[in-house]
């Protein structure tokens, strides 16, 4: 087995171990981690030594010398409900004095902005108050609600500060500089080519990362108070809004960035004024960035971007992102959604993922190994899917190796899913892994959100959203293309480039598509693509918008909607369930819809794959949800279900639906499981059978001509099978 | 026990028995039923003799004379979807060919109108083709849906049609015809002389009902189609539709009345066009009835209404109700919302329900006297509490008595009960019963809709309603004082009236407000309202619309908002329920939330009394669904829930949130019973204290001074204690 492709971490009291885990596994990087410092000489370890860099934050001095350049930050005060005419708002009540502080000067004053949220107009009468950090809103109508969007000057970057608190660091705030001021503008490429000449050893530059931070804020408890991982609202400042202006023509209002309080989540719908400002943003950070590459090279070290912290406006999905002339691209594994988003970006060299568990005492304790080795084991088997796909070109680790040494079973762990990792990528990436189906993923943003649809705080589980994140993560893993694309893509006919579109989301998000399912060619190039033979699957709330007589604005393909108590006069008679539809085939465990959706109801003609009752239900009409459909639609085919958490037969269902509705059912057995716990790739030459879980499993497979034999699958197993 | 206040059914072969009954029984009326003759000489078994009268159907000769004046109905084909430029859509595709057939003379074929529901327009280039019944779009956009509304001619009573289909009668059809046409309106009132003359033992003429139906329009195998138990839609015509143009100055198109589909339901918010076409049919059936009463006076008979069937028109709480000069009012029970349908309507000299279960075979079949009696008894118990409250001046039960009276226990059931009903009867209306709060019910329909609200079908279970008519159903019975009011009410003012206001339902319908809600007026109102001390109750989707930050419009008074899930990235800390709230003291059993709602979540300051949380959390912000929680705003207070379907227990647990809310907590302890199975009502000189289940219950019962004592309640059992 070939060495390489592995990082791993190590500090300076560590050498001799590091030597033996790095021959172990395989590894030919070494890496730094916080609060540690590489050996001397690391070359002695690993070809590749990686050192954190920080463009915009870290040196005290030019930070506190220019107080003048800090960045900014644009935020929106709670509701404040005016009881009399005058309202005192203090701007800083639900913010952490610690992160920020409210910027007083004329060239920020000038961008406040106060809204009656009762009426929604903006309110102009009212004054700034520096001494006492106060909007007094004048001429206030009693029991309206008003807010008060500002900007406020960054005082700490908040990932320093959530792990200076977390770890109870002592060392000064890391306070952030903005390149977009001149003086800075000059001081980040100084600082990086005297970085670079002073670091010698370092052969990678890991750029942690390069401008302007992703939304993050802090409550008056220093808690994390707003998250969006995609957000903007931290790329901003007076600077930069006077010259958008000037460019674009017209005034970035506060209210287009703080968004009701919304601040332009990515779940939500983007506006023309986010886009515009996102491309505003992209295009200054891709213009210094390329720069900053280029100094790395010059003194011959690589690029590495790290997707996180600072990541705001280097869209790794972007038009631009080939432009920056990246060597790699870094981030964090938790399943195979997270090393699609990064295997799948062009314009990069070379991409690596850093799994779990990360070496920190919380899972490296006394007694936990099993535990440890578990976390280890669940995670590559949940990424391994996407790897059989789109293989990272490395895997790494983070922490401290001294921690993992001490579980020997964890060590051999690892080094046998090293092996494993590089002969996946040595197959796949030699063949061309065979897609059965090409699909498309329908929602506002498209491309730009590629494997990011419906997340918030990178990788968090939140409640509303799984039930859709498992589509993509079942997606990451199956034998088909997959593509994301927007709604300016339907309506520039691209449909007909895929078998199948899914539409997933709740009514009104990004991801649903909320206002754009009014749009009359929107709906008439689905139609007519579903029509002519396209397959659709709708997940949750799909084409969801009230109006017209319908809330599913496509629920004549889909085949259902949904019931909003608006018309329950109407009788439904479609209940009764159908049994035997090839896309539940060999589905046999009790489906797992997650949130599911209630109130969904089938047309006429609409095929039932499954519908609850509820146990109060005194008679046979209206009665009964649905969770599962199908319907055709003219040469076309629909699919609808009400959620699709991610698990290995959810995944299989999916797989299912999407041959199904992409009129391919020809497929089910050619390269093809039955059991829904084990996979097959075709990659050409050969097939991998893969066990998807911790127990031996057994399977029917066939080939791709059909020929069937039963296999036998141990724990997490890869069958390597010559075609 | 006096004798009074009970009708009953017979028919000509049961005199003997039916004598029997009714001096058992005390009844002192006897009604005819659908199928029998009274005896002759009905008087000598009853003082009151009540016979069936059809106003606009039944004369098989006037209708087959006048086809010109036959009732008429406006209804809207399904979506039909254009493949190419023309469409051929034929009008009766899922309508029922026996119920109704397309106008197609020219005065109707001018209302025609045809939409193209993919943009909104409508589509002028159509062509009418009588000879096929179809309606001929041409010029039509491939993938565009188009729908076609049209006035239908009545060819049958649809309620004679249902009963005639389940019955399996042989008799004519009953065509409805039009008394707004010149020949029927003189026609009707002849007819109605000549009746009286010929029924001279007949002294009560019971109106079934009088001019056109509520929506019940079948499907083209004869089922249900769409029913709307409030709905206009068949009170039309093309004189009426030219004749609203020259009185209220536009024209009532089409799309009005068919309204996308929905056909103005009641859960729609309705639109002023609709509301004035209900205004401009309940003035002319006002005009109508009242010439009719008149006739039936003049004849020495008494006029009583049916609520049901043909009671379009004649709104039952509608301004001019008291102008028809109606002597009874009558309709069937099937619980506390229903009596006080009845009860609580002003203008008529009596009210009567009639009580469940009817006398039919499907329930008097020999070996199911037990479970007729257990229907008995649970009807009368859910109606009673109602009765305790504003009492029913009459019951009655349909059917056939000599089904019944093969059973004796039931028999000797029905006797307690209209023994218990008299005293009830004597007493609350003897007395004032004592209310201990003001509640407003505050919705788009307001006094309109009284007791109305969310019922589709009267009567009828639909599972998205069960969960908010409990609320209705609880009112009933609680000494609270119920008014219904609109959101012209709350900007009139009116709000201060009131203890506690209750808005309820999902969004967008005309229950929760909608639109409403955009209103500054109404915003301000109910803030100021509750800040000045005013209670405010929400249940399920209260306020919403999504809008300005807020989906829950008043977020800020509930203290809870709606995850849409497009404010994700905002944490949600506040998940930690308090125990020992005053509202949910003594309710020991888990509470029905019903249908609930997922993804409520507390604001900063909320209480919560009830939260759920997801057996997939993984972190604990962000999570955890609302169930019930209370607020504080200024001097007043809010509680929220998630659904109140209806229970004895619900019925307490609303009854103390009331109290609460109105800042009445003392009253807990005065005329109250802790057992939340049991309830206290006080007349000033007594309490009656309820058993309202089938089982014996203890319970602490307290009079008014707050003296406590034990009491033993039988099933059903009420207690009278002298105060």
């Amino acid at each position: 087995m070939r060495k390489g492709r592995i990082t791993i971490p190590t500090d300076e009291n560590y050498v001799e171990g590091t030597k033996k885990i790095a021959e172990l596994w395989g590894a030919d990087a070494v890496r730094d981690c916080d609060g540690v410092k590489l050996p001397k000489n690391p070359r002695d370890i690993a070809d590749k030594v990686y050192n954190v860099y920080f463009v915009d934050r870290g040196n005290h001095e030019w930070a506190k010398n220019n107080p003048d350049e800090w960045q900014h930050m644009f935020l929106m005060t709670p509701f404040v409900t005016a009881t009399e005419k005058t309202v005192r708002v203090h701007l800083m009540d639900t913010f952490y004095d610690e992160q920020l502080k409210p910027d007083f000067s004329p060239a920020a004053v000038k961008h406040i902005e106060v809204i009656d949220r009762t009426t929604g107009q903006v309110h102009t009468d009212w004054v700034a108050d520096e001494a006492n950090g106060d909007v007094v809103i004048q001429g206030a109508t009693p029991f309206h609600q008003y807010t008060v969007a500002f900007l406020g000057i960054s005082l700490w970057h908040p990932v320093h500060m959530y792990n200076y608190i977390t770890n109870d660091w002592d060392e000064p705030h890391h306070v952030m500089y903005d390149p977009y001021y001149p003086k800075t503008k000059k001081f980040i490429r100084e600082n990086l080519r005297r970085w670079c000449d002073e670091n010698p050893e370092c052969n990678v530059v890991r750029f942690t990362t390069f401008l302007y931070m992703f939304s993050l804020v802090f409550n008056e408890k220093g808690k994390e108070r707003n998250v969006d991982w995609f957000g903007y609202n931290m790329a901003v400042s007076p600077r930069m809004l006077d010259d958008f202006e000037k460019q674009y023509g017209y005034k970035m209002r506060a209210e287009y960035l703080v968004d009701q309080g919304y601040y332009n989540q990515t779940h939500r719908l983007p506006t023309k004024q986010y886009k515009d400002w996102m491309a505003f943003v992209e295009n200054f950070v891709i213009e210094t960035v390329k720069d900053l590459v280029k100094i790395t090279h010059e003194k011959n070290k690589e690029a590495m971007m790290f997707l996180g912290d600072c990541w705001i406006g280097a869209e790794i999905f972007g038009e631009r992102y080939a432009e920056l002339g990246l060597d790699a691209l870094v981030g964090s594994v938790g399943g195979g959604v997270t090393v699609r988003m990064l295997s799948d970006v062009e314009g990069v060299r070379y991409k690596e993922g850093r799994f779990l568990p990360y070496f920190f005492p919380d899972t490296f304790f006394e007694g936990n190994e099993e535990n440890a080795t578990r976390e280890l084991c669940n995670n590559w088997i949940t990424a391994r899917r996407a790897m059989m796909r789109n293989p990272l070109d490395r895997i790494g680790f983070g922490g401290y190796l001294e921690l993992a040494a001490k579980f020997p079973k964890f060590i051999k762990r690892v080094s046998e899913i090293c092996d494993e990792f590089r002969y996946i990528y040595d197959t796949v990436k030699a063949q061309t892994p065979k897609n059965f189906a090409k699909v498309a993923v329908l929602n506002a943003w498209g491309k730009k959100r590629s494997w990011m649809c419906n997340m918030t705080a990178h990788e968090l589980w939140y409640q509303p959203s799984y039930s859709y994140q498992g589509i993509y993560e079942a997606l990451s893993g199956l034998p088909v293309e997959v593509q994301f694309i927007n709604f300016d893509d339907v309506k520039a006919g691209r449909l007909g480039e895929f078998d199948t579109v899914i539409n997933a989301g709740d009514a009104g998000t990004a991801w649903s598509g909320g206002e754009y399912w009014a749009d009359e060619k929107v709906l008439t190039e689905v139609r007519k693509f579903v029509y002519n033979g396209g397959g659709f699957i709708g997940v949750g709330e799909p084409t969801a918008l009230q109006r017209e007589g319908k809330f599913f604005q496509l629920s004549d393909v889909l085949g259902v909607d949904k019931e909003c108590g608006i018309s329950l006069g109407e009788d439904k008679y479609n209940i009764q369930k159908q049994d035997g539809h090839f896309i539940t085939r060999g589905i046999e465990s009790p489906i797992d819809y997650g949130e599911d959706k209630k109130n969904i109801y089938a047309l006429r003609g609409t095929n039932i794959l499954d519908i609850a009752f509820s146990d109060r239900f005194t008679r046979k009409v209206n009665v009964g949800e649905v969770k599962m459909a199908t319907n055709d639609y003219g040469k076309g085919r629909s699919f609808y279900i009400t959620g699709l958490p991610y698990g290995a037969q959810n995944a299989k269902l999916l797989y299912r639906a999407i041959l199904w509705t992409a009129g391919k059912e020809d497929m089910d057995n050619k390269s093809y499981c039955v059991n829904p716990l084990t996979e097959a790739h075709y990659y050409g030459d050969r097939y991998a059978v893969i066990n998807n879980t911790a127990e031996k499993q057994t399977t029917d497979f066939y080939d791709i001509n059909g020929s069937a034999q039963k296999l036998s699958l141990v724990p997490y197993e890869i069958k390597w099978i010559p075609a």
